[in-house]
């Protein structure tokens, strides 16, 4: 092998790619943004150090990461963006609240939420390993004071510094403790920004007693927990560095990460392909920036052969320094010596147990049902109403045919009636009365809310008129009781409006077993059935 | 092990249990009927005989299928539902077109429809080799000439005899070619049933002249085939028997199927859960009955243990001969030396590649665009409506979120509307003008209705006015396009109504790459563009 290719693998070793955790080609539900199979390949034979891994079941992801250390030949980084358990993508395995619930329950019982969120990422880690993933790019570091964020939201560990620093340092000590690497983000704060970096590169003027004094404590107890690395922001603090962005700003990786808050772990970019940066830099230069800024990995180049070359063609003509290069790839290979070692003889059909008692506690822990609720009589027959509202029907892994969220308002006589983004319109248009009532159907009408902050989508239904609507509901003695599963801010819009009596609750998962503790403190259904923990 | 465990140890090997194909307990879709674990592991030490499988991607049940092979210790009959490909169960593999589209093919192409049919078997033969099923509960050799029927419909293999039972043996040579039994389904025919017998229990007063005409000769044509395993219907045909059903009818079953007929393969119940069966005998009761009839192996019996204890109690009480159960016995293990051997070598992590080939020629061969039809321009902004109507939103494999039936309209500039049987009504109550088309948006509108037969749940789709709506839509000037995916009897109530120019298309298939190639046939999106087969 000639000093080119050697060159050349050295700055392949730098790249993270982007593929699919189903196994096969026609599988892939992005192909567009997922390698092929042969592509994979030829890029791992060339040696690219990394995978982020996105779509597929945990039983599924388990052969895939095993596929891949076999093509790579060399010890491989394994990440997925599973900040809510590895059961939020992989289904499977352990789907847990958002973090932000336990940033909430903070304020009340510190103690408690310290456990569980160290718990939290125990289980994470735990289920990463068994999947063979080794890096969870997790927690979200970033403080979410701003409720309109439409990105970070209730992904974020809490909206005071004080809280998200502790309980990610938390989350960073049991997921480290199993073996698994994790990774702050997005590094220096990403909380007070209204604009989605996936679509479009946001702008911040704080200046730096402000970033001293909100966005980098989390950050600083998050290196001070020896956290494995550190994910970048794709946008402008105009203090920091007026012209480029975070993720390629020296100012703000070399000169604030590296040397004034002394972290010594990997740096790692947030993926390249987002707008922010991909409408502004080629895949080649968007790398070579990052690199000189001070990033180790690049992650998700819209090319990876293009960053490569780039990285190659840089140092060739003195613009990098290969000693640099070098550096990045040994902390790669320190954080890879850190994790635990991918166990390749355990029987590859043993199923996959989600932890259902951590799940139930942290729902249970962080329900908030309203006091003085009165429990939902059940009706005759069907005479009443179920009305969901959420994105996308096609894609709510929360919602299965099967789930409690359809099943025990029916049981209690309350027929489904669901509207996503591509349903026939609900509203009359008039601003008093916003629900075209008579379209909908007679009968007391429950209300579920799935609405919280999603990336590239943001929430449709976070802009309708609910306000209203409740009132709407109560002027016609038709509100039976309400549900919001998400978002805490959409939640504290509408509790007060409420009448004395009517039943409603907030929680902060969406996912089925959150459902059924979320109506059972409705009065529909209860806790601790048999089918309790089985879907 | 003394005598008494012997005899339960026998009348177990007799009794085909139901699981999921996920790996975990708490993956099941369907916990009140599919085994946990736990009690799974213990009946197959006890020697239960044959697993039936649901749920779960194609590579999750090639890692179940060995799990369950492990446990059993024996050789094991794993079957599965999978009449179209495996994929159309197990997400992964190749999805195929529904038979009955082979059905109508061979009316013009016998040549060309026997073929494709042979090569569907030799498909799902191979791909349900790789994930471990060695027994494929097809082909439905019931011949459908009542278009109203709930529970076969589509599945059959055609409309008349001749085609049914060609097209059946042809897909039953090609699926034993790749040692994985066959099932003919569901003895002795179940095509003129208007009742669905999930629900409950049809009758049918056809004399034995019909039956000879109609019913038996794909039967006959499976048997000659060589078919292994024949599978009961749960239906009474006063003519044979005024009592019984098939099922437990020992005039069907040993008279007509063993001795008549002179079948020597394995007699199957169909699932004995069905309320057909269990809403009028217990577990115990059907199995015994079933037996007693000629049955060799039962099916889903309610309660496996129940239905094991009645078979021992029905032998020590000299109601059963127990020469009669080793016979079964013997049958199933002389069918199952007939399959090929598991791969137990093969690396469970080799991508299952569906063969986009067959299942794209399937598409090609049955899809009937209309003549004349003038292609769809495409609109400026998003100026159109693109009505789908679905039975359910929340369980639509053949709809993801990025699928063709979505993507390609929104392209051309009409924006989704989905229709469920949850969605708020798009009904005015006019028996004119059917369709509120005040509330569902302006513009030209393309009608793409997903409704096939469906068991259990019927198609409320095929119940509502769409002719009316389609001439509506006409006289309205806005009909853009209509696609039918699914059921054939629909698209000739509407066709005849179309005005020439109006492009419409129906095909057989409602999966993505059936989506992709009928779109293409209205002018919108290519059927050979680089994305082809990536959906």
């Amino acid at each position: 092998m000639g000093a080119g290719n050697d060159l050349r693998r050295l700055c392949a070793e730098l790249v993270v790619v982007r593929a699919s955790g189903h196994l096969g080609d026609a599988e892939r539900e992005y192909p567009q943004w997922e390698l092929a199979n042969a592509e994979l390949q030829r890029l791992l034979a060339a040696g690219v150090g990394g995978v982020i891994l996105l779509g597929g079941r945990a039983s599924e992801l388990r052969l895939r990461t095993r596929q891949l250390r076999q093509w790579a030949g060399q010890p491989l980084l394994l990440c997925a963006d599973v900040e809510e358990g590895v059961g939020q993508r992989f289904g499977g395995a352990s789907w847990l609240v958002p973090p932000l619930a336990l940033g909430r329950l903070y304020a009340g019982k510190p103690e408690r939420a310290l456990a569980l969120a160290e718990r939290y990422g125990r289980c994470t880690g735990r289920e990463a390993r068994t999947t063979g993933l080794n890096w969870v790019l997790g927690p979200v570091c970033d403080v979410n004071n701003n409720p309109a964020n439409p990105v970070i939201n209730v992904r974020a560990w809490g909206e005071e510094p004080a809280a998200t620093g502790a309980l990610a340092a938390a989350f960073i000590r049991g997921l480290q403790a199993e073996g698994v690497l994790s990774c702050a983000k997005h590094f220096p704060g990403h909380g007070d920004t209204s604009v989605d970096s996936h679509l479009e590169l946001p702008r911040l003027s704080h200046d730096r007693t402000r970033l001293d004094a909100v966005e980098l404590p989390p950050f600083r107890a998050a290196i001070a927990a020896g956290v494995g690395a550190v994910m970048t922001a794709h946008l402008v603090l105009s203090a920091l560095d007026p012209e480029r962005p975070a993720t390629l700003s020296p100012a703000v990786l070399t000169g604030l990460l590296r040397q004034e808050l002394g972290f010594a772990g990997l740096v790692v970019t947030d993926a390249l392909v987002m707008e922010a940066i991909s409408g502004h830099y080629g895949s080649g230069e968007a790398a070579v920036l990052a690199v000189e800024a001070g990033a180790d990995l690049v992650l998700m180049p819209a090319d990876a052969d293009a960053a490569i070359e780039a990285l190659v063609a840089a140092v060739e003509t003195g613009r990098l320094r290969r000693r640099q290069l070098e550096a990045s790839a040994q902390r790669r290979r320190h954080a890879l010596g850190l994790t635990a070692q991918p166990d390749d003889a355990a029987e590859l059909w043993q199923p996959i147990e989600p932890d259902a008692g951590l799940a139930g506690e942290l729902v249970a822990a962080t329900l908030a049902p309203r006091a003085g609720g009165q429990p939902i009589r059940p009706l005759a027959g069907t005479a009443g109403l179920n009305l969901l509202r959420l994105d996308d029907a096609l894609a709510a892994p929360f919602l299965p045919t099967r789930s409690p969220a359809l099943q025990l308002p029916e049981t209690a006589g309350f027929r489904a009636l669901l509207l996503d983004g591509r349903s026939p319109s609900p509203w009359s248009g008039e601003p008093d009365a916003p629900l075209a009532l008579e379209r909908l159907g007679a009968g007391p009408l429950l209300l579920q809310l799935f609405v919280r902050g999603n990336p590239f989508r943001g929430s449709a239904a976070g802009r309708e008129p609910w306000a209203a609507a409740v009132q709407q509901l109560q002027g016609a003695g038709r509100l039976a009781g309400l549900v919001v599963y998400g978002s805490p801010y959409l939640w504290e819009q509408l509790e007060p409006l409420l009448l004395p009596g009517i039943p409603a609750v907030y929680s902060p998962g969406q996912m089925p077993l959150a459902q059924r503790q979320a109506l059972a403190a409705l009065g529909l259904g209860h806790t601790d059935g048999p089918g309790g923990f089985t879907d």
